[in-house]
């Protein structure tokens, strides 16, 4: 994909996107300015996917930061925070949203004896570390995902956990990426994901855009490529992973799993470990959001494609029971069962790292 | 569903069905009198399910020689041929059209010693036995499902094996209707079924213009409605039984299958004799038909869903392994594994009811 999910048009003071919500019919690269134009274009989806609207707000906030126009930190900091809160109530329920704002916040606490010209440029550090950091988590994913498959596999993915999600390389599809910048020539087949199509209208996008061989299927058809033997492996990102390895993620990744341990197909699920969540022990603990009706029913069609007043189950999620995942990838390894083990160790060697980071 | 599939309107000479392209928007009753308008009518879908075009193009081709204004057996015989021949090619691979076309040929012939009027009543006698044989075929299926399930339990079906497919009843839905008759109260869960969207538009509308429970749901989330506990049973139709239980139905059958089987909900094959093919050994055998990828990408959408140019994969059917089948419902029982002895045994009873009636 030629074209940046988000990033920093300092020169201009801008936040810079391409427009989910047009894809895939248009390619439309649009400026942030104002908080209402960023504020508006999280709230819309116009940026969708939590790392992706993470590193949209850090970069909104601090292209709202270096133009307020005062040299006094009490009245640049109560501005601060009342422009945080504005973007923070774009989407109450994505984590990073609030992760990244708070992020920003602290620097600009952290900073307070300093000139507000210097805490302008702490926060510039801070956005493009917090997208840096995006980047890289997503290319160890790619990298530890990558151990899993070989060149010329078939690998089929859920809904869209790619680079239209995040920074760069998207975290199911940071191995077909770096896969495709080795010459491992996948055959990528990406689900449809009903109602909302993100794998017809994004993932397809992305990786056509890309040059990936990629084929588009109906939801219903992973029997039918899985028992053809052209799926080795499934890769999906996740929403939420319980500490037993239970995993929340777009509504039919439990469908794709149970089909996938009928065909001896194994399922991994790519996830940050800012999306593991030991405070949950089990899947039967996570609350699934449910959608409207007309999501199913009418949204994208011509007219309507079911009897008026229908009764309607929409769930946005599923939870993938952890017995149906072969492993779950993170950007410090690949965690396999028993997960209450292997993530703890996961969390283990992840701080061990930031000590030797900190150490040295 | 207080409309008839098909129905002959003998006094107006003429075939009546309800337009199904225009379901679930519009109901609208069409008649059919020339040989044109049926030909079109089963070409465009209006009419559509294997039994049901059988039963309308025997009341089609009895309706058109019903106005044959001749008492010469030979000029008679030679229009019939000439118009069941053009009815015939309106859709080359449906069986049961080219099967109910060729018995009222038979009637003809049979009865080539009688004066044009009296062939026009046998062939009346003909074109009504056909559609009560469907109807007695799907009751049957019906009060054999009926023995598999309980008040009150929750029933998932896939695409629309339902009345509108056939005379009355269905097959997949002859449980469901004749439950609902006696007060069984199913809670029914009915897959849109994409691409064509037959569970959406077709199954959710006659469920519900019948009174009975049905909710919508998208293929993807079958495996959220199996974890709660929601479904008891599946009940699908099919379009080719091998000798071994491998059943051809509807794509996406196999993958409500393998998430059946995963959560332990049996899953039923509503199946009348006429679909079950001993000559077939397996599911290997049944060539599944590919149809175009505009049918994903954007037949019913307001605009395209998926980038232009991306390849599709759309098989029309799949086929679900005999292991996956709990039973296989018949208008002569169930037959259970291993299928390829109770499969001869249901056809056994099936020639031994037809000697018994003969002998009567």
């Amino acid at each position: 994909m030629d074209y940046d999910t988000v990033r920093l048009d300092d020169e201009n003071n801008a936040v810079v996107i391409i427009d989910q919500t047009k894809l895939p019919g248009k390619i439309e690269i649009i400026s942030l300015h104002t908080a209402q134009e960023i504020w508006n274009a999280i709230y819309l989806l116009q940026v969708r996917g939590a790392p992706a609207i993470g590193v949209a707000a850090a970069y909104g906030i601090y292209v709202l930061a270096k133009r307020m126009d005062t040299e006094d930190y009490d009245i640049f900091y109560r501005e601060f925070v009342r422009q945080k809160e504005y973007l923070d109530s774009s989407r109450p329920t994505a984590v990073n949203l609030s992760w990244a704002l708070n992020r920003m916040q602290r620097v600009v606490e952290a900073h307070s004896g300093e000139t507000v010209a210097q805490i302008k440029e702490a926060l510039h550090r801070e956005s493009v570390a917090i997208q840096e950091e995006d980047i890289w988590v997503c290319r160890m994913i790619g990298e530890h995902g990558l151990t899993l498959v070989k060149p010329g596999d078939g690998i089929l993915t859920h809904c869209n956990a790619g680079q239209l999600a995040t920074s760069k390389y998207g975290t199911a599809t940071a191995p077909i990426y770096l896969g495709e910048e080795r010459g491992y020539h996948f055959h990528v087949f990406a689900d449809e994901t009903r109602p909302l199509l993100q794998g017809a209208r994004l993932t397809a996008f992305e990786l056509q855009s890309s040059g990936v061989d990629v084929t588009l299927i109906c939801d219903n058809m992973s029997a039918t490529v899985m028992k053809n033997g052209w799926v080795n492996a499934v890769f999906v990102g996740c929403d939420r992973v319980a500490a037993n390895g239970d995993a929340a993620n777009k509504i039919g990744t439990s469908v794709v799993a149970a089909v996938a341990k009928y065909y001896g197909v194994p399922v991994y699920i790519c996830a940050p470990t800012s999306t593991i969540d030991l405070n949950t022990p089990t899947g039967a603990g996570i609350t699934i959001e449910q959608r409207p009706a007309e999501e199913v029913t009418e949204m994208w069609y011509k007219e309507r494609m079911a009897p008026e007043g229908v009764k309607v189950f929409n769930p946005a999620f599923d939870v993938t029971d952890h017995e149906l995942i072969a492993g779950i990838v993170t950007e410090y390894g690949v965690a396999r069962a028993p997960y209450t083990e292997s993530l703890v160790a996961i969390f283990a060697e992840k701080e061990k790292r930031a000590r030797e980071k900190k150490e040295a």
